[in-house]
């Protein structure tokens, strides 16, 4: 079983490399290829996907991916930035399914700007649709009749894109409190009008599970005000990007927040929900815990290896519960000390 | 001077009518025709929009409004649903600035589920485009060359919508702190590259504001981490749809917070950022403080009364310092005695 590791920017290798020390244990027989990805990838060979890394990816059985965006990248053209690296993973290897679970982790209420009383309800996953919508329809730069600079992108979405993310919101609500939300903006949008209209046919084969629609806009303030009301939500890719990272922010600490996007194929890439924080980059200070997180992620959803997905899951509990701080949860541990403390609670 | 009241759908009119009542007390001089809008004006005409309604908005000075929406017709096309008349009047009279102030009034702490010293600090304004976006792009349902349902919405902006936009923006930041958030997608939507190529050339123009740029997802995380790092926000229509409704709830009440709409002209559609309530409707007990707070908007920004507009902002504040609560701030004073409070404060 072969993992392709993309570490790609700023704190990126160190996470994954903190990942890697804790599958080393729970999965020794996993071996690994490196590739080249984002800014770093830039600096090597010019692109930020090279074709040899997409190749290592489509070769693995999964894919584990710290982060890419490098800001001394910020001025070339859109096609050309670290982050179209991962636009172009999602898409080459068709990972419509991206599940964001969200939960505070005991101990971490001072970390969330909500309530405790509040904070601590969070236990929710969004399922986001990740090839499709206004990210990958037709888009681009150009001139209107009269000559003024214009900027578009088309959202848009067919029945069978939105059949298969439906029914992995349905899965999941499954495995969960079977209540599926769905998030659009069906008041405005066409697309979301077919969104709607797709998600109740699917319902038709999951009556176990209770579905109900909300609109984004109402989403988001309802995540603010009572996030303990939702369980699974299952939404487009551009609502998705905002909500997960709302909700994550919600739970405390987007440093404790792993992410899985999956094919048909259940190949994943897994990520942390953070992004490249070069500000900290290469100081040792980065939070671990959403790669290892990730890691364990992996091992349940493509490596069907549910027990040592539960094991890495409850050590890094256990270890915050026992109050190991890195900078961004208030503390003053280093990667290396919570990626210690997180190997001795497996152990 | 002749004001356009548009009462709409739920708890419309009992809010327009305290609003009203409130006005009659700092401006007896104004005058107003009442029009019907949303379900209501469906149910008497078969349109949400019926065309004098649309001819007393531009007759008007002013517009003041409730909402719109009504479960009884969401099964109709979109066309003919109760939001598309709000959606008709903001293109109609091109009120392209929507502007969306936030702050926490004191003694609402409870109200919020962020931390009391964490809302505190929130006092923002959102500057949120109306006019254009994936709102009023190309839209439709139709099916692709395999035969599949699809459907679509087109996101664009040309450079004369941006930076008139991007200009209220500047111009809102000058009255206050003199800070300028643009929010975008800039990191994968054509849209929002040229968008904050608009915004930076504005912002020449404007050297003594602080201009900054964040990616809407971050942003999102940003207004639940620490809002009181934004002073003036400026955004397309479907990013500002979304981040000021979550922007109100941390804030503590969607029940408190007024909205401008304005055009060239500075004719302007005053409304409370909540929607029609249909639950609570006819009960009276909505809470009138953001329609009143909506009046006093529009004294300031269309009608040139700042002092009459002072006058509400003081009494509303001192009203619920005072600790007068509607049930949505988890009191239990109706409509009625909740604007009599207000009326008390203001003589
Ligand atoms: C880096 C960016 C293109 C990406 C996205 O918008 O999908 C990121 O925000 C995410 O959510 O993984
Ligand atoms: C009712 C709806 C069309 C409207 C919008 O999306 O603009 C509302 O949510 C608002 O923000 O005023």
């Amino acid at each position: 079983t072969m993992i392709a590791l993309l570490a790609g920017d700023g704190i990126g290798p160190e996470v994954v490399a903190a990942a890697r020390r804790v599958l080393d244990v729970v999965a020794p027989d996993l071996t690994y290829e490196e590739g080249l990805v984002g800014g770093a990838a830039y600096r090597a060979q010019g692109h930020p996907l090279p074709p040899e890394t997409l190749d290592l990816a489509h070769r693995a059985d999964a894919i584990l991916f710290g982060a890419v965006g490098d800001p001394a990248f910020d001025a070339l053209e859109r096609a050309m930035r670290p982050e179209q690296a991962i636009l172009g993973l999602r898409k080459s290897l068709k990972l419509f399914a991206n599940l964001r679970p969200a939960r505070l982790f005991q101990g971490l209420e001072d970390a969330s700007a909500l309530k405790p009383e509040i904070a601590r309800r969070i236990d929710l996953v969004i399922v986001r649709e990740l090839v499709g919508d206004v990210y990958f329809g037709d888009k681009g730069r150009g001139f209107t009749s009269t000559g003024l600079r214009e900027g578009h992108d088309l959202m848009r979405y067919d029945e069978v894109e939105v059949a298969r993310i439906a029914r992995v919101g349905f899965e999941t609500a499954r495995t969960r409190q079977r209540r599926l939300l769905s998030v659009d903006k069906a008041n405005v949008l066409e697309t979301s009008q077919l969104w709607r209209d797709v998600v109740n046919e699917v319902a038709r084969d999951y009556p176990d599970v209770a579905l109900s629609h909300m609109y984004v806009d109402n989403a988001a303030m309802q995540l603010v005000r009572d996030p303990g009301q939702f369980d699974t939500i299952v939404t487009g890719n551009l609502f998705g990007d905002i909500l997960s990272d709302q909700a994550s922010m919600c739970a405390g600490s987007i440093g404790m927040l792993p992410s899985a996007a999956l094919n048909h194929e259940s190949k994943g890439l897994y990520e942390p929900i953070h992004g490249s924080a070069p500000d900290i980059a290469g100081q040792g200070k980065a939070n671990p815990c959403a790669t290892i997180l990730s890691a364990a992620m992996m091992l349940r959803h493509s490596l069907d290896r549910p027990d040592a997905a539960d094991r890495i899951e409850a050590a890094v509990a256990a270890t915050i519960a026992g109050g190991a701080r890195t900078a961004d949860l208030g503390g003053n541990l280093s990667t290396d000390a919570m990626t210690q403390g997180v190997l001795a609670t497996l152990e």
